[in-house]
């Protein structure tokens, strides 16, 4: 079989795979989420040494330290995994949940019922754990899923979808339930992305490479899980002490994520006072900061290092870095056009103490989570008490923000009658 | 300006009309609809004229009576529209409605609360009434909407559209809220779909041809309206009188529509029964039967006219005329594994006495919306109660079934602290 025909072949196994999940109850799928975890201990000594492979591999590459560490596994990771499992379990089932249910004049008894999408393809990079979470959060839903995970990676993933697929086998999953393409072929991809036939989503994790060859191909619906450009602004009427602990627990405390913050406007009449409770704190975790023309004179009078000039590229760029953008407004005006221009629509915060501006921030930001006076590090599924997060959208159909399980459902309605006929 | 550039230029305007219609209250946006709906009748000349011209091409290009029929309007058709705006001016917003509250263990406060989707992008075909309505509804929700309707009746969707503007901007609709491209080009609808910077949503509403060029080349979401091979399976256990009433009201009582009736399924032990109370009821209709080998020979036998072989083609055809699809089969397996191969998961019927395989046939069709004992005809907003209807979906993400305001909308987490920041 040539790769289309592969990817095609996957395609009909899930959607059959899938029928036969949508029939199982909580508890059949519940019992063999346990048998993967099990399996995932069981197999472990296998599965590092397909990772070991991989490392090998990325060293040979020079890959970077931090990607060579969110590549690596260890026995302790794979504990975490499996306790993963355990505790996706232990979740309710969102699937068969009534969402809403009357009765028409006539008599007809409508009841929209939360049922599982059918099959998810989730395409992603480098992390091999995204392999054994997104095949979990998707059995627990009752979802067959084809994942197609980065070359980086590819013998780890195998390892784990196979343990998976070996656990879900003892309990009775139904074959192909968890299918993972062994290619690396970024053709795969495309293949995917026009088969809407058998898949119904794909969600895509990773950078904009990846993202975008998935929009450009794609025929059924994608949730993005894009970058995240997330920003806060200081108001004249800000507590200056809490601006500085969030801002410094938005930067520093991961600077890799997307909920990280990557933008700080400060509004010029409280500039001074503001940078100079701000420039130490920053300074201590060596954050690089690039600056406009008033906040740059400002800092640079502090002596603040590093320290450079904003371009207009650094107000929509990611950096994941501790590098932060930062600029002073002239009015909350300023402010919300500025995150409407540049933003990524991810996570947008105001610092004020004004409650009126801070619920007109609230309601005018367009973002899929906003904030007032908390840290943009809060969006996140597990801080939301969703239980389990299959990522965050940047989307604004189906999900917005953090996916949980219920983002991970759809619906129908079911109509129960005696015999109506439309008049 | 070329096409493309005068998209892009549609496209900016309605993303700045789209923050601007965001801000918004009900009591702006329903005045915007009262008056809008004042000037369709205000219009109605103008609306007239334009009519004629699309009607003169339709005549010159021989459309049939039916088609020509859709694109007709008149003054009773004007004040039916006027009256449609009205009612939906008269319905609760569902914009700002909080879906969810609730307070995290650290005190940030959660809300999800509904906000309108950005700039829908409507394309669709031949009826002229689908300019307003489609309009209207985006307008109520607080989204722009940019139309492109097909060459048939591009006059009378300016002179509609037109009449929406000016009674949108004597209440103070922000400008641009509502455009039409009058370009009816079908390279117009490829630079919509490629435009996901501007436009959030596309509806296609109208032929395969027409959703499969936006499908192909949309980068944003598209929630189709497209086919429904709609199945009723009548089950050995059936009461047959329901079941005849049921079937000649879901074929012939408007067999042009999505939600009719296709194709038939008859148990075996009741076939020949059913067939001789269904038989002149349908012949009544002048309903043409496409029946395979068993169905084929009972109605034969009953001199049943006009009956012809069904082939493989006619499971999933959808006729939308007085045709239907007839089959024998031995068990409600064969029905279910039936509907699942052939249909469109639009709508889907069981009619039968038995309890338990009423149930399961619920759970286990995977259809937008699946009855027991009703007719298909149901599955539409009005029939729902939801006072609107954009249309029915097919897709399975973000709107099934019937689409209402509330399916018009998406929602952002809106979270309120003190100063929280992430341990």
């Amino acid at each position: 079989m040539d790769l289309s025909e592969q990817i095609l072949d996957f395609g009909k196994r899930a959607r059959q795979a899938a029928r036969a999940l949508g029939k199982l109850g909580s508890d059949q799928k519940n019992a063999a989420l346990r048998a993967m975890a099990d399996e995932v201990i069981a197999s472990g000594a296998a599965i590092l040494t397909a990772n070991e492979k991989d490392l090998a591999r990325a060293q040979a590459n020079a890959l970077s330290g931090a990607m060579i560490d969110r590549l690596t596994l260890s026995a302790p990771r794979l504990g975490k995994i499996a306790a993963g499992i355990r505790q996706v379990a232990a979740l309710p089932d969102p699937v068969g949940q009534v969402l809403r249910k009357w009765t028409q004049p006539n008599g007809i008894e409508i009841s929209k019922v939360r049922v599982p999408i059918g099959v998810i393809g989730i395409i992603y990079e480098s992390r091999p754990n995204v392999t054994s979470d997104a095949a979990v959060l998707c059995t627990k839903t009752g979802n067959a899923t084809i994942l197609r995970g980065g070359s980086e990676s590819i013998h780890s993933n195998i390892a784990i979808a196979e343990a998976l697929q070996r656990g879900g086998a003892v309990a009775g999953l139904p074959p192909d339930s968890i299918l993972l393409i062994p290619e690396t072929d970024r053709e795969a991809v495309r293949h995917m992305a026009e088969m809407d036939r058998y898949i119904d989503l794909i969600i895509p994790r990773g950078g904009h490479a990846l993202i975008e060859a998935v929009v450009r191909h794609a025929r059924m619906p994608v949730i993005k899980h894009a970058h995240g450009v997330c920003i806060i602004y200081v108001d004249r009427a800000a507590d200056l002490e809490m601006a500085t602990e969030i801002i410094v627990n938005a930067k520093t405390q991961r600077p890799a994520v997307c909920n990280a913050a990557e933008t700080v406007l400060v509004h010029r009449a409280v500039a001074p006072a503001f940078f100079e409770k701000l420039a130490p704190r920053l300074a201590e975790k060596n954050v690089a900061l690039r600056a406009d023309g008033a906040a740059f004179s400002q800092l640079a009078a502090l002596d603040y290092r590093p320290l450079t000039s904003a371009t207009e590229a650094d107000w929509s760029t990611e950096y994941l870095d501790f590098i932060l953008a930062i600029k002073v407004v002239d009015s909350p005006n300023e402010a919300i056009e500025h995150i409407e221009r540049y933003g990524s629509h991810h996570s947008d915060c105001i610092v004020t103490r004004d409650a009126e501006l801070g619920e007109r921030f609230l309601r005018e930001i367009d973002s899929a989570t906003v904030y007032w006076n908390a840290s943009t590090r809060f969006t996140d599924g597990g801080e939301f008490g969703f239980g389990a997060e299959i990522g965050i959208s940047t989307g604004k159909l189906h999900a917005r923000g953090p996916m949980g399980l219920e983002e991970l459902t759809t619906y129908k309605y079911v109509i129960r009658g005696h015999g109506q006929v439309r008049g």
